[in-house]
């Protein structure tokens, strides 16, 4: 399974204080998962970041290098602030070992990274397929779940007079769900993501009827920013909650709101 | 423009003598094209070598960097000897630099690479995806026109009671053209390749109406063995010709029969 | 021969401003190349950047990909800004094709970027060893000429009560033109290089006498900014003026006093 | 710790036969290690092989890659045969990750593989270099304590009138020793490499008193070949045995006498 972190706060975190520093930094968690551990997480990894002073789009780095041994990973760690970022390591279970499959996914301002999988996905690639338009069915650069099921959210995003982001995430779960259903088999789906514009985020823990959920926690550091994490990084931040299951958190920057809410209705 | 060579003999012969020794061998090629110069051709490289012996399915090694500076390509090619091999150089037109754009293609048995493009191939792509069966639309990698057009041709080669490669490669091309007028927009097509299944060898120099056909020549040994190349390699071959445009040449192993073929009814 | 471009200002600049977007960037460059043109420079790249606000040490990001097909470059180059960042374009001349091997060159908060190469530099190898106290010679990492060049100035730098980097750089060419000379074989040396501590930049452009300097260009903006290049990036920036040969050109971070000595007496 | 494995026979063996097919293969052990468990050994393979029918020198193939995701590594194995092989998987412990610090390292028809380490290196890295002439100190291209043993061996046997490989490789693993004992630190060395021409192949298990033996397995099959592997493969083999502690393996092509002898008397 893959290791994500993410970050959104009033001042600006290097980028090293999640992926490097605590002692179970998402670097260290590649090495040593010490929850729901499935395997080695060296099949690639990616960083997206904002910084609004320049840019409203994000800058990307992947590779499929070993995150630990990536120089210019550490180094860029070491010098990068950012008030919003998303680092991801991979450990492969759809799509192959390339740039092109490391997460996060990229599609204008929006930026996203998945932990889990969709059982049986090629079994409704097809219909996903005919869900974009195809300003998102050309975007598709590899051969993963989690790059279609993003490009099913951006469709949602952009279609007709648009949609709210936790809105979108919502109809594109649906959407996934009720196309598994459709095949009679008894597929699951894990959807643990962080998707984000740099203005606001928003994490899911979810997973379908009788199966397990990965986990998913986040830390909250006198309202002035937040942390979500596939797993606690250390006792670095004074307290990590998790995410209850089948529920999802966002916050705005300011982050004035942090809400939780439930994804329950998704299951039908 | 890429720049591809391949070889059927009776007699192994040494990858390097194709690929590294000639005055304008691929490799030097790929950083001086004499023909058809368009641009660099530094977006990565492959080549597919067959050894019946050991297997009927080839070998494939592909990389990203420029094929000059590559020491595991220049390490092989001095010493792996094979009676059928294809390499390519690439000049990226559609898909990123990815390992998984680079040709050759593989399917079971039968490899593939081409050079020329398919214009505004997005507009027909979800068509040409609607015709392929499960086992083919699965095995797309990557986001080239030729991959896709390798997988329409396996299509063919494999559905109901099978189909010759030249048949299949006719019938690939044939479908192009007709969803490029079907378009109404005047698009065209470049369509050189190469395609094996080691025992036979077929490679095609089309293009369609009113535009210039890129370069392909062969050079006959002793009727002991066929290059083809984008361009002729260097006088170190006794004689070489052009394939004729809108033509294919096919051999096979025992290179009894070299065939050259028109392709003109294909245009209509 | 390679290419490089460096930056200092009061105010931070958008990397992509010098590599990405000038009519003749560095990026640009690295494919066509219009002065000194030997060859194509598709051996890898690197950029160093200062963010002081952050760590006196910069990040520097290297990479073997041709640097225009590298997406993190592109990326890096659209998000982040800096006071003073080098850039450098390789086209191998010594030392092979790897990470390692491309500037810039690293050692604490000094780096170094260099286009030009010292004749039979592997005659005076052992002898420059020999200069190095350990921690410069065990800091060694690649087989290029350039980076025991940087480590010998790092010496001249570090060693007893500490040099002035311009005192240090002329101190170590002197070095390598009298270790040149004890040869007895006309050896020849072309140093233009790019040094800097994040707080002050030297660059040089030196050749010995009967040889043919490579170029060496600078732009100063309203006593903001200087740029330094080795070729004029076109005509966004006012005025281009030549680095005189065997001279070079010194600035510190406020702009105040710049700079340009001459290096003749090295020459002796 | 690394991982080795190595082939010498009379007939040619597929490299995917050690590589890939073994319960505990080499690239399985490559996430999986079973004995002297140390830790993951994602930092870079290689392989060399020897046709003797092409060349004397063998084929390299080396990748910074993770072993289980390099594509070109599983085709190469499930084509390539050879009667002589050795492939490593790295788990870097000096020097950083970068192709060429992968070994196998290679001069003329001489390659090497090591498992083990020198300790505190740096400490003896000028006296080694002084004992190389500039044939072999200029081949160094990266910085570990391996490839310098290699050009140490190879230093003795290209000197004078030359030195067979066993007698080669004891008096280098002598000089380690003594050059160690000199800094007066109680500085250890583990030693357990393969180093072959193609013709011959030694492989030693030597560690300095008191401290612990990496393990060191063979298995030779109807005197027609003889594997040699940091662990035993599985039970494929019909019976593995140790090498013992500060002995080496040594045999020829013909397989006629495979001789283990001591290097107990190099410890002094």
């Amino acid at each position: 399974m893959c290791r994500f972190v993410s970050y959104i706060g009033k001042d600006p975190l290097l980028i090293g204080d999640l992926l490097i520093r605590p002692e179970n930094s998402l670097i260290k968690q590649s090495k040593n998962a010490t929850k729901d551990q499935y395997k080695l997480n060296a099949d690639g990894f990616g960083v997206a970041w904002y910084d609004h002073a320049v840019s409203n789009k994000p800058a990307i780095f992947k590779s499929i290098k070993p995150a630990w041994n990536d120089n210019n990973l550490i180094h860029l760690s070491n010098i990068v602030k950012s008030k919003c970022f998303i680092a991801h390591i991979r450990a492969s279970t759809i799509g192959d070992v390339a740039e092109r499959n490391c997460h996060p996914f990229l599609y204008k301002e929006y930026t996203m990274v998945h932990n889990g999988n969709i059982d049986n996905f090629n079994d409704i690639r097809r219909l996903l397929y005919v869900q974009l338009s195809d300003e998102f069915f050309l975007s598709i650069k590899g051969n993963t779940d989690s790059e279609c099921l993003f490009f099913l959210i951006m469709e949602y995003v952009h279609a007709g007079s648009g949609m709210s982001l936790a809105a979108a995430t919502r109809k594109a779960f649906k959407w996934i769900i009720e196309a598994q259903k459709a095949q009679g088999k008894d597929d699951y789906s894990r959807l643990n993501i962080v998707i984000s514009n740099g203005d606001e985020i928003i994490s899911t823990r979810f997973v379908t009827k009788g199966n397990k959920a990965f986990s998913l926690s986040y830390s909250i550091e006198n309202d002035n920013s937040l942390v979500i994490s596939s797993e606690p990084l250390d006792d670095h931040f004074a307290e990590w909650s998790d995410v209850p299951v089948n529920h999802y958190i966002r916050a705005e920057k300011d982050l004035k709101n942090i809400e939780i809410n439930s994804l329950e209705d998704i299951l039908g």
